[in-house]
């Protein structure tokens, strides 16, 4: 059964502006979940002009307080109560950006047509869970950037269970009983009394998506990182700039698709370029060479996790 | 001879984000002077764009804060410290915003390469000059809106000094001299003491442009716009919708329209238009009505004033 899991560009840019690359921010979309990660500044206008509705979001991951990953958050939040949105909404990042949201909110006099959920991340030194619902699990773990800093991954679960029919009827297990059934529960009556198991074939999915911007090389990340489907790890320079780019704690390509390697991902996206580059081209070159799967992350497209 | 006075429209939009009216954005130019006249969220990447240089940005007003009028301050004013600008740099508004500003400096851990000079509109209860040099002078007026709110008044103000050629060689007065002359000194030597005026035809330019945004209709503002050149008036709605436009703290284009005429005022522009409007006739149907020399702050345009 197929089970969609999606991650839409919307910028791939780094923190000095440029002309046509936006600063950081993904619009991740699974069965009933929609995740912004990161939000940098003009992502409300970006997500219109993309038809990504900012009335599903069910939250909002944040890496850390560079402004070209987060400096887009007050005005979408304020939009989404000029909507009149009533389902709240989840914000996770570290407890200096609720204090932020909190200081622009009062600053500007505005009553909130929902409530803001934050998780903080400040105390997170290795691998945490922060959230598991509907089958989507957040786990958040720390990045070496030049300020506190995290990485975040989701993974989604779903089971279907698909009827043994024949085995059903001749049981004689009545049609109305067949819908829960599908939803993994047993079945009893009077007379009978049957584990799910037993009436079913289970079939489990996961899907899973790794997002590392901004941070410097380091090993343990791989274990962080460690078999997920689709990684997104930061590659600001080019392997050529790797002083510049320890320097600033940022990755080059060739480093990105290192960890991508030794985390054994099945697919590598590169992003957040550095605004000295026009052409993306060496940095697909550069990362190939080390790990094959590998995908600029163009802005506009979306990658989906087959 | 020739003074420029340019006021480029950034974004003429409102708080609830429309596919193609930004936030509220204009860029002033006059000479050796550029401003912006508030900084929404996404204004430095339209600067970059329109080919306007944020380097030469002597200052920043911000009317109030809410976002759609502030929310690109952040990013640009970092974006100007990746630059390495050492000149100081003016933020002319609330002290609320000098609070936000640091914070946002403070938590993204930002040595920033250039000083900023707040200066506060807090008290500002009338029209008061906040600021005089180099021939502009800037004044501060409050508006009327849900939240605090100022309007500002831009003057510049041009002394050329035409030589009177003949009178100056006949007085044998040494070309060195002349440069000085021309600047409105007096000149003197061993012998000879003259005035400036016996040397000189002087003429005396001035330009002015008043920004109003956002505010409720109120006759007072009438005594802090009068007689300017071009005025900017926000135009949120259409008179058909008065009643939510003063719920709102809003005018509507024949409001606009009312102030330009009781201000006597040469030219009007009007902008900040609510995103329930897709085509903009209407508001020039509407303002013209009642003061006949109004324009559409139309995106991306160049208003200069002759």
């Amino acid at each position: 059964m197929k089970l969609d899991f999606d991650i839409t560009i919307i910028g791939n840019g780094s923190a000095s502006p440029h002309k046509t690359r936006y600063p950081a921010a993904q619009y991740l979309s699974t069965e009933g979940h929609h995740w912004l990660v990161d939000c940098g500044e003009g992502t409300q206008f970006r997500l219109m002009r993309m038809g990504l509705k900012r009335s599903k979001l069910e939250g909002i991951v944040i890496t850390h307080m560079h402004g070209d990953h987060y400096l887009g958050l007050f005005g979408l939040l304020s939009s989404m109560s000029m909507d009149q949105r009533s389902k709240p909404l989840y914000i996770v990042g570290p407890s200096s950006l609720e204090s932020l949201v909190k200081a622009h909110i009062n600053q500007g006099g505005y009553q909130m047509s929902y409530a803001i959920e934050f998780i903080h991340t400040d105390g997170v030194k290795e691998k945490v869970t922060l959230l598991e619902q509907g089958g989507l699990k957040l786990e958040s773990f720390p990045l070496q950037h030049r300020i506190p800093c995290w990485g975040y991954r989701f993974t989604y679960h779903k089971q279907t269970y698909h009827l043994k029919l024949d085995k059903i009827k001749l049981l004689g297990i009545p049609q109305s009983a067949w819908s829960q059934i599908g939803k993994g529960m047993d079945y009893a009556d009077d007379t009978m009394n049957y584990m799910n198991a037993e009436l079913t074939d289970k079939e489990e999915q996961w899907k899973s998506y790794a997002y590392c911007s901004d941070t410097a090389y380091f090993d343990e990340l791989v274990n962080y990182i460690r078999g997920v489907d689709l990684l997104y790890h930061e590659a600001t320079f080019l392997e050529a700039k790797s002083i510049r780019a320890s320097e600033t704690f940022h990755a080059t390509a060739n480093q990105a698709a290192t960890i991508a390697l030794k985390g054994q991902v099945r697919d590598l996206l590169i992003g957040h370029f550095s605004s000295r580059y026009d052409e993306l081209d060496e940095f697909l070159i550069e990362a190939k060479q080390v790990f094959e799967s590998t995908q600029i992350a163009e802005q506009g497209q979306v990658f989906s996790i087959q």
